[in-house]
């Protein structure tokens, strides 16, 4: 390992800093508001009433447990740490059993890794989400840019972690298949109920601080709403990555465009009204038997 | 009293069937959800915003802590009972204290009357809600229609219990003022979520079985659509009286027309796609002072 690819002793110590576990308590309602958070309409009843005989949550649901394990990773040691800086850049979300419909979920978070990217740091930590007998059902990694903070003499480069760190670059031919879906002007306020409550979603003083035009849409919610786009298309998946690329404002609507390849598949996500990308490097690892997809 | 408007045994027994208090415990995102349920939006930040300095229940949130009490007064004692043909017939909601926004509330339902309709009895039950302390948050009056349960010879006439049995005749002349606005196709979805799970409002099959196209939206949700109306246009009342006088299918537009009578608004509710009035009979009294309301 070259000099410059060496843990930075400040990172070393941080990931000696405990972080306690989590409780994830919920009910099947909890489940339904997640799923009409991300745009599951009453139509689609396996998704919202909760007597479906298919009743299940979305697969994305899989962040959720794990969300305040996943704040609760100390970042405050990072060199000239400010919380406003940090922006939420990818998210990789591994399904490991069935989603439980209720229960209780504890999750435990670790720091995995601090990359020293010159003016920022990017910090990946992972969450364990098991059930209360053990059993693994979600693993997360997310990694968060702290503009500001980098230059603390760390790696630079991500260990290779298979599908939670691949390009996904996307293959140049029309895209295998494509779903557009507009948001609704208050899917941030209804979101948010699933546990997210950083008033960046909803109080226009406080996205002004930000540098938004007006509260934007949370990215762990366009997230679940190309990956039900995924679902909907080639079935059912047993891992999701993405990078958020971009913003997007509630009401805007996004167009999920998607490739097969083998048994994964590539997918990016624009915002339709200003032709930008707001999901990218993304992709979805087909179940078993899911990989002979309808189209 | 006339013979015919004797209380007859059989209710006079019901009444002594005891129901047991119930208990609600809810948080600030409850009081969220319901808002959201009834078509509260991302802009009004006092009913979706717990960080809002205003930040407040809409005052119909009053229905919904006492749900489950008034839906456990028993009716099957009466003759011929079949659940499937009753009707939500009317509703009164006195506010006898500020909501509060989290918290435990205790209600405790009795049977009030039940008229003898010939073919239909009409059951009204009262129920008190008060929080731990014992103060009284909430009178909600309801009463049923349960068709094919008359003939039972008990009175037909109801008591009078002014504002809560008022005609509320609209005057002759055109609306003080008018609010429309269109409910969303998930709207029944997100309001069940609030506590009232009948299948009714979400499954096709069962909505066909009552005798409807499709699944019905909650009569205590266009109330609460319509309350808001009357808050929105002429500021807090302490008490709001609707009869149900049709159904609203979810995606519909509500046109809610008001009248200002004193301290009472008058209103009337209407389906603006079919021209057919849901609301009737219908009226909230003004709290002192805004009776000077702005139109």
């Amino acid at each position: 390992m070259p000099a410059q690819e060496q843990e930075a002793q400040i990172v070393l110590d941080a990931k000696e800093i405990p972080v306690p576990p989590s409780s994830f308590v919920f009910t099947e309602r909890d489940v339904i508001l997640y799923n009409l958070g991300i745009g599951a309409t009453e139509k689609e009843l396996q998704w919202t009433y909760e007597g479906d005989d298919e009743f299940a949550a979305l697969p994305t649901f899989g962040v959720i447990p794990q969300f305040s394990a996943s704040g609760s990773v100390p970042l405050d040691w990072l060199p000239d740490f400010n919380p406003a800086k940090l922006l939420h850049g990818e998210q990789y979300l591994s399904i490991k059993a069935p989603i439980p419909t209720s229960g209780e979920l504890i999750s435990t978070a670790r720091l995995l890794e601090v990359l020293d990217k010159g003016k920022a740091a990017a910090v990946t930590s992972i969450v364990e989400t098991r059930d209360t007998s053990g059993k693994l059902i979600f693993e997360n990694s997310s990694t968060l840019f702290i503009r500001g903070s980098g230059g603390f003499g760390g790696r630079r480069n991500a260990t290779d972690r298979g599908a939670a760190t691949a390009a996904n670059n996307i293959p140049k031919r029309a895209p295998d298949a494509t779903v557009e879906e507009q948001t609704t002007a208050s899917q941030a306020a209804l979101y948010r109920l699933s546990g997210d409550l950083n008033p960046l979603h909803i109080l226009p003083e406080f996205a002004a601080i930000g540098g938004f035009n007006k509260p934007i849409l949370h990215g762990l919610c366009f997230m679940g709403i190309s990956g039900k786009h995924v679902l909907q298309k080639f079935g059912p998946y047993k891992d999701i990555k993405v990078r958020f690329a971009g913003v997007v404002y509630p009401g805007e609507t996004l167009v999920t465009m998607m490739w097969k390849e083998g048994d994964k598949v590539i997918f990016t996500t624009k915002v339709k009204e200003r032709d930008t990308t707001v999901l990218a490097s993304a992709a979805a690892t087909l179940v078993d038997g899911a990989a002979k997809a309808k189209l």
